[in-house]
């Protein structure tokens, strides 16, 4: 007889291996955190003498449920803001929440409440990626949970990061602490293909590759996503991803809810896992993932949870459920996505798609001890019929409900017992969340009569975060300096002649921003009108870094398209002041020292004000960048002659005001 | 002060009236099974003088949930067979097996098992459609719950009823008994538009009118349905059951899947109700029911369970989710069904689909008391916010699980109290199911070996119930009756000429009936073949039963296209024993006295018999039509001169096979 730690019996187990062993009257021997043995029961009791003997009753046995994406600490903002559009649920609430908002103690918070309810669904393992990853960490190992937890890295200031620079090195010292650890595995996380730069995505892909640790990304979840990457670079998003090298890395795509079959064999070639999250997708109305065809394909395709705030419970069995019938509905074939299939979607191919399957995913010997008991002599799963031996898959994704798992166990230890969390409290965690729910309350009601709330409420605001290196000056005659960039001498990318007739609403509260209606009129070489554009801008206050001359301005913008009348906006934001600026702009795109600079030159026509305006101004990402973009900008003034032009701090509104005041 | 039996109070009351009102702080005033009053705790206070005081403690108070489409008795077919196609699930198991099992007993078990299960799940009224109506009627009576109570009629022998006459006139004694019942609306159930004849349609319409209850039907559920009433009737299927008068009836159509928006109009005009049911539809994928149009044109549509045959469970907070993720994700809005309509389908405007507003669907003084306690200081639903006064809507369908629900009243009583079952202990209930699915499980596992599973097993089976007429005679010499059906004297409708070439399958036990592969060659005037068309058909063992001379034959049979070849079949089925039949046949279709009969000259070419087959035939639906049929038989044999012929009682295979041994 052979010592073992533990031996549950009498189960029915479902051992999720590569053949769907199943064993009616099952056990499982467990010694150190591992799964020494599985078999019938009653082979099991002749071959081993456990310390301790556990009868389950007839239970079901499960692999531990693989939860494949997630934001676990978005538990915090559970139901936000729902039945709205993608943009106004993320520009409009959760971005300024978490903003305002998320800390450690926050994240710290919503992983605990995260984990309470994954561990009540039958989850022992989640994929991760937010902010403050460390944190998480500490939370899941302290929880007992095994985590792949991805830190963010985008090219906007994040709540734990003010650049990209920053996240990279955290994210850098995060696997360096958590890497070797027993349940959590760190990963880099860059946040999706348009949050980040080109060369965001190839240094998390070295930071991945360097640690061989798991890249965490969302990838093609909606259709503009795609749509914006045809018309940018007229390429679908994995093709994309694919030539920048992402793939190197042991890549894990959220969503790929809009890809074709040839990016299926992509993702396919490079072992590629996908999280297929079906109530996110739904919710958010992104669209339909073609899982079946990813399966066909033998892509590994785990099933996510996403984040509470979109979803808005961490319930596995649901998703099981919904993952099925909607594979069903959109292929429009009931025997697409058969429960055994969803089943191991949920465990061992989740725990492909985690790179975990080594270690967890099926109840088999030489994994480590990561299970689920689940109570199936319920009101809602009676009858039962045992005519096909699969029927017990279907009463798992088709019949069960969370509150139907009643023990959890991850690497050997028990987190919950007969439906008791064993290793958290939640209630102290529940309130103090609560008190942020307060605060975030008062955040939005406050909030309820600002500028940038009724302008996303009346659709289709798009948030840009700007940031720009420029540097303005007086310009009394114009003529040299046309005629110099006419001529030329330059490396010229292309060149523009319009007019801006702008409209400024302010409000007594200079934290609203200033909100800018503006109608360009495109001139041609004859001076005459050939197009306009109108829209609605809303700028928020500029931070600003003095570089020498020249100055980094970071400005938070909402642009929408201004298809209502001027009037309307008027009396629709009702603001407390009101002034127009029209100008005459000649533009030139110029490359120098292989960088693109914007060249301006203005003439203020209302109010009038005297002589020309130069600009010159660059975009940046980062802040080595702004830097470098700084000093080029003096070279090139100095290339224009203009070394010792006045120099103009001010923006025009603050220039027309302080001149008209 | 005024006196009532019960005050509920500090609920957060979410009354699901027209103007949507809520009570954060509320009380509900009940008195004598009727809410009395709604409002503040502390107006209801001090008007009221209770009995009984309940603190809800915060829970939320909802108006008691409508399932508008279930036939509860199927809960004793719960997961009998998933995955599958609808005809393979509905022909190859569902229908076989209610055959054989549905009694009263079977609907009484299966009812209080739904009951139990709905009970937890918040529903207090639901919709049905099953067999034994009567018996299931007095299960949800001795439960307590409120049921609009459909006694099925079809064309097809059902559990219940031999012929449809039988089934109407049970209908009939059905709304009699019942009609007037505080808890109980009978109603009349026409299966569906496929599943009756018009005159069924008709017969049902008339007892609905004459006893003024609703007429519950499926409408639209497939796709094919809609394909076929294209094909058959040049219609879609609304319109032509309007063009029947179906509509002069208060009608619930369940489905409503694949309807256009003239059908839309069509159901808000008639004022008719529409049950939604997502799960049923996604699960066996029959489409997306355009329920956001059916909405915004004023259409009531209620959300349904159907049964637990096809759901698997009863949980009518799963259905509002999905029923909400479904129109978002179909529309590509997440705005689309938001959180409070999606709660008023379930409420009121689904008691308006079952005629049932005046007494339920919201919480106003005035209706019944139907209310339920829900539990959302939970787990996962919590933190919650409180900025938007409608997230208290999207908790209830966004995170809410039906072991939420903590209490739930009809009529006045109590069904459930803090989670336990009131009026119905569902264990010895269970223990009987569990009887029944074990005698299921050996039924289908003796079948397992059947020619009809594994016909059904190579897809695309179609059943048929066949009812004939028929009546068989020796002919010497055919050259006359030719003649005479030539002639014009008889109505011919269209005559045909071929040549039919079947094997016949046989195997040692008959109860597996005969599977005949037949290929008919259709043959022109100038004797050639223009057309062929192979098909396998399995014929069912014949029940018959004589009207004098002419015989009633019923018979299931199996239809499929024979797409694979004839050794494919021969080595996939294994017969035991294998004969041919080659004849050539000539056919008249011919109307007789307003009636269609077949009349068939056949000549036996292989094996060879001397001589000639007449045989006239006609389809017949209802026994009394079959004895008219009958009759007319005798009378069209003897104006084509063969009243003396001498008559063949066989079938042509049995006839063979004696000929032959």
């Amino acid at each position: 007889m052979k010592k073992t730690d533990l031996l549950l019996k009498n189960a029915h187990v479902v051992t999720m291996d590569d053949s769907f062993h199943l064993f009616p009257d099952g056990a499982v021997a467990i010694n150190d955190g591992e799964i020494v043995s599985v078999g019938p029961t009653r082979d099991l009791l002749a071959e081993y003498q456990p310390e301790e003997i556990l009868d389950c009753d007839g239970k079901v046995l499960i692999p531990g449920l693989i939860n494949a994406h997630t934001h676990a600490a978005m538990t915090l903002l559970r139901g936000l803001a729902d039945d709205r559009r993608l943009d106004v649920w993320l520009l409009g609430y959760i971005m300024p929440v978490e903003r305002e908002f998320v800390t450690p103690e926050f994240c710290r918070l919503g992983t605990l409440i995260a984990c309470a309810e994954m561990i009540h669904s039958g989850i022992t393992c989640f994929a991760d990626m937010y902010y403050f990853e460390d944190t998480v960490a500490e939370a899941v190992a302290e929880v007992g949970m095994r985590g792949v937890l991805g830190q963010t890295v985008m090219k906007f200031p994040s709540p734990d990061a003010e650049s990209y620079e920053d996240s990279l090195a955290a994210a850098r010292e995060f696997i360096k602490r958590w890497r070797g650890h027993p349940l959590i595995v760190p990963s880099v996380a860059p946040h999706a293909p348009y949050t980040c730069t080109e060369q965001i995505l190839r240094d998390c892909t070295d930071l991945a590759v360097e640690f061989d640790v798991p890249l965490h990304i969302h990838i093609s979840e909606t259709l503009q996503e795609v749509e914006d990457w045809r018309e940018t670079y007229d390429m679908l998003v994995i093709p994309w991803v694919k030539k920048l090298g992402l793939f190197e890395a042991k890549v894990l795509a959220a969503h790929c809810v809009h890809i074709d079959e040839s990016e299926i064999h992509t993702l396919q070639h490079a072992g590629a896992g996908v999280s297929h999250n079906p109530s996110s997708n739904l919710k958010i109305a992104s669209g339909f993932a073609p899982v079946t065809e990813m399966l066909e394909h033998g892509v590994h395709v785990g099933i996510g949870t996403d984040g509470a705030a979109s979803n808005n419970d961490l319930d596995m069995f649901e998703e099981l459920r919904l993952a099925s019938f909607v594979a069903k509905a959109t292929t429009h074939d009931p025997t697409a996505a058969p429960a055994r299939q969803i089943m191991a979607m949920a465990t061992r191919i989740g725990a492909k798609a985690l790179y975990l399957d080594h270690l967890t995913g099926s109840l088999e010997a030489g994994k480590r001890a990561d299970l689920v008991l689940v109570d199936l002599n319920t009101l809602h799963s009676r009858p039962h019929f045992d005519h096909d031996p699969d029927a017990i898959y279907s009463r798992l994704v088709y019949a069960t409900k969370s509150t139907d798992v009643t023990d959890v166990m991850v690497e050997g230890r028990w987190l919950l017992r007969d439906r008791q969390l064993q290793t958290i409290e939640p209630e102290p965690s529940l309130r103090a969340a609560a008190e942020y729910a307060k605060r975030i309350d008062a955040f939005l009601i406050e909030r309820e009569d600002s500028v940038v709330s009724k302008l996303v409420a009346i659709g289709g605001a798009e948030q840009e975060e700007s940031y720009e290196v420029q540097i303005k000056v007086r310009l009394p005659e114009p003529a040299a300096l046309i005629e110099l960039l006419d001529s030329g001498d330059l490396d010229i990318v292309r060149s523009v002649h319009y007019r801006e007739y702008d409209t400024y609403y302010t409000f007594d509260d200079p934290g609203q921003g200033r909100l800018r209606y503006r109608e360009d009129e495109y001139i041609d070489e004859a001076g005459e009108v050939y197009n306009d554009r109108n829209r609605l801008t809303l700028i928020g206050p500029a931070a600003e870094r003095e570089f020498a001359q020249s100055v980094l301005l970071s400005r938070s913008r909402y642009f929408a398209p201004a298809t209502h009348s001027e009037r309307f906006y008027r009396e629709y934001f009702n603001p407390n002041h009101e002034f127009a600026i029209h100008k005459d702009r000649l533009r030139w795109l110029v490359r120098f020292r292989e960088k693109e600079f914007f060249i301006n030159i203005d003439r203020l026509l209302v109010p009038e004000i005297e002589g020309y305006f130069l600009e010159i101004k660059t975009r940046t990402w980062s802040r080595r960048d702004a830097e470098e973009k700084a000093g080029l900008i003096l070279a090139l003034l100095e290339s224009l002659g203009l070394e010792g032009a006045q120099e103009v701090t001010q923006e025009y509104p603050d220039l027309v005001l302080e001149t008209t005041s």
